[in-house]
């Protein structure tokens, strides 16, 4: 029998999110799991790391079958970093990052805890795959979200994620026979246009909250938000080399001897 | 007489340090400029943004000419965020962000605040430059970074910065005169090999720090850390579109739909 692939779970909504749990059973039926995920949320967190404080890690019981279960006070991209130097005896052959409580489409990419945990493992060499519901809701249906994540993960495994990508996966909100399908897409231009709520403490100080709306700027049909918007999964491949290289010859036009 | 750039002014080092300071000096003998920089340090924190928690914004007052200088509560995005929403009653003709005390090179870009905030102003459509000086000295000596920002910020005024991109510009930590010039350059292929420092707690539980070296994988005389290796000032473009295009193909390969 061939030796069961070893999986690394994360996420950035916290070890006992149920998008996590639901990725941690899909992940069950192929093979090891090893999970290292937030004791808390941390949505946003983009690619931070902890650097001015200390990092803990605790044994966790969360289900009656977990047992290599690990949660750390960190962000993901830390619970990665520690997963693979403190925790596991080998390299992982995959680490699956969600199931994300809403998107990471597009530009939200950027701000991602889900997507950082997936791009460390990619630095660090691990094919490594993020996906996320586009239902920011704690109690989400992951019927569907579940089955794609099977199909993606099996794929993943059997073809190998190229060099230096990892995928980031985003799944619509509609039930499983809607799901038109999975394409692979380009991350849509798009932006937030922030509206802070502004208010005041009880003392008299001005504070704000960020809120904001998401705008797509970018009405192509290989996009990320097409895809979602018209009932497919998307995946998009994304690389941490962030060089813009069509942009150099541009640049070096410049005078730097002025 | 043409009306002088507006210029926004902001790090992840905190608007006390030494690093920003020399920036704002350097963008005073240009345009006009508004500072909102963070309130304390958010070195590692990649493109976090604050959601879960309130912001604060307070006008202050640090140098003798200081006049439009504001701390905030959040994170380096999130100053670039309230800068152009709350604090500015126009777009600033170019946001700069730094100069951070340490490097930015290769794949630090995707951890760093500093570089995080520029970015932050791109996707809002606005040009924007990271500066890092590699000295990580709270007392480091800014003098050749001065010079080097300068000729930068004067460049992309004249000549526009590409749409989408933005500038991540690293100094060596070397003397004026032994600066060889400013290389386009793209990203080398590192990463930072971990080696955590298990401690235990007065009360015997164990945590950790994260520490780790730099490991360059790539030996191309065309990146950044080449150029700095060898005395050249590293200006890289970045993108924020991060998809890996030229993997799209190969991923359309996969079969979904078994």
């Amino acid at each position: 029998m061939a030796k069961k692939p070893l999986i690394l779970v994360t996420n950035d909504d916290g070890i006992t999110a149920p998008g996590i749990r639901a990725l941690i059973s899909v992940a069950k039926e192929i093979g090891d799991v090893v999970v290292v995920a937030p004791d808390s949320p941390q949505s946003g967190m983009g690619h931070a790391i902890t650097i001015n404080s200390t990092l803990h890690l605790d044994h966790v019981h969360i289900d009656d079958d977990s047992k290599n279960e690990y949660s750390c006070s960190g962000t993901p991209a830390d619970c990665v970093k520690l997963a693979i130097n403190e925790i596991l005896d080998r390299k992982p052959d995959i680490c699956i990052s969600g199931i994300n409580h809403g998107s990471n489409s597009s530009i939200n990419v950027i701000y991602s805890g889900t997507m950082s945990a997936a791009i460390e493992a990619g630095i660090e060499g691990i094919p490594a795959i993020g996906f996320s519901l586009l239902d920011y809701n704690y109690n989400a249906d992951f019927t569907a979200a579940k089955k794609v994540a099977k199909t993606v993960l099996k794929n993943a495994l059997k073809h190998g994620i190229p060099n230096d990508i990892v995928l980031n996966v985003n799944i619509p909100n509609i039930s499983k026979k809607d799901i038109k399908g999975i394409k692979v897409c380009r991350q849509a231009r798009a932006n937030w246009k922030e509206e802070f709520d502004k208010r005041q403490t009880p003392h008299g100080k001005d504070y704000y909250w960020l809120t904001g709306k998401f705008v797509n700027l970018d009405k192509g049909k290989d996009t990320d938000e097409w895809a979602l918007e018209n009932g497919y999964v998307s995946v998009v491949p994304v690389q941490f080399d962030l060089t813009a290289h069509h942009s150099i010859q541009q640049l070096n036009t410049w005078d730097f001897n002025d």
